[in-house]
């Protein structure tokens, strides 16, 4: 396998204007973006923290799936997203150990990053998915 | 503000045998440590992804904080640890922020770490906990 680090942590929010002055203020980091996920029905806001980006996850829309993550548990994190390398070879083998695929070939996700979710079936109960950034 | 980095992330698992062939053999992560930490009523085991651990807890009591955790919530990402320098005095600064900490002053942690947690209420929802390496 060939994860090399945590690519970001999700956390989802009700609305990012009052989440981002205690990200800023309380912990010191900078947002560094704000960027509009259409077709997750998100806002989302960057930090970066060493190697990993903080995203927090405002709903643009009740019935998209942060409005209804909220709404049944409340803010909090959403996912875990590990960077890898072939990320289209990686899904194959996970899902031939077994691993449930959300998406089973990678689309696009913010940042321009090519992206796909694991079944929190699969992974003990987190949401979890694979990044990989082909621009770079 | 002074975090340099995610130190690790804590997740909540029923049993550390079911839960790190999943970390091991899918994510191809290596289990480097499992530890007690007893006043924690935990069992914990640890794997490196770049400069972040995940700390997976098994409860070692029903009454501990991850025995009642997963009752109400299920498996799941716990708690996350941010890596400070000088945590005293960040402690500080957090609570003249207004922040409530549920540890006013460093207590030891699992690998030897000086650690504090921030209450969620304060956090937006996210268990917090700062953490600092003395020893290195």
């Amino acid at each position: 396998m060939s994860i090399t680090h945590i690519e970001h942590i999700g956390i989802a929010v009700k609305n990012l204007q009052d989440a981002i002055p205690f990200y800023e203020n309380i912990l010191g980091f900078k947002c560094y973006n704000i960027e509009e996920v259409k077709d997750q029905k998100v806002k989302t806001a960057f930090f970066m923290v060493g190697q990993t980006k903080i995203e927090l996850l405002e709903s643009t829309d009740p019935e998209g799936p942060i409005g209804k993550f909220i709404e049944k548990k409340g803010e909090g994190i959403h996912h875990i997203a590990f960077a890898v390398k072939d990320i289209e070879n990686q899904l194959k083998s996970m899902e031939e150990k077994g691993v449930t695929l959300i998406d089973k070939t990678p689309r696009k996700g913010a940042e321009g990053l090519d992206i796909a979710f694991l079944h929190p079936k699969s992974t003990i109960g987190i949401l979890t998915e694979l990044c990989e950034n082909k621009n770079k």
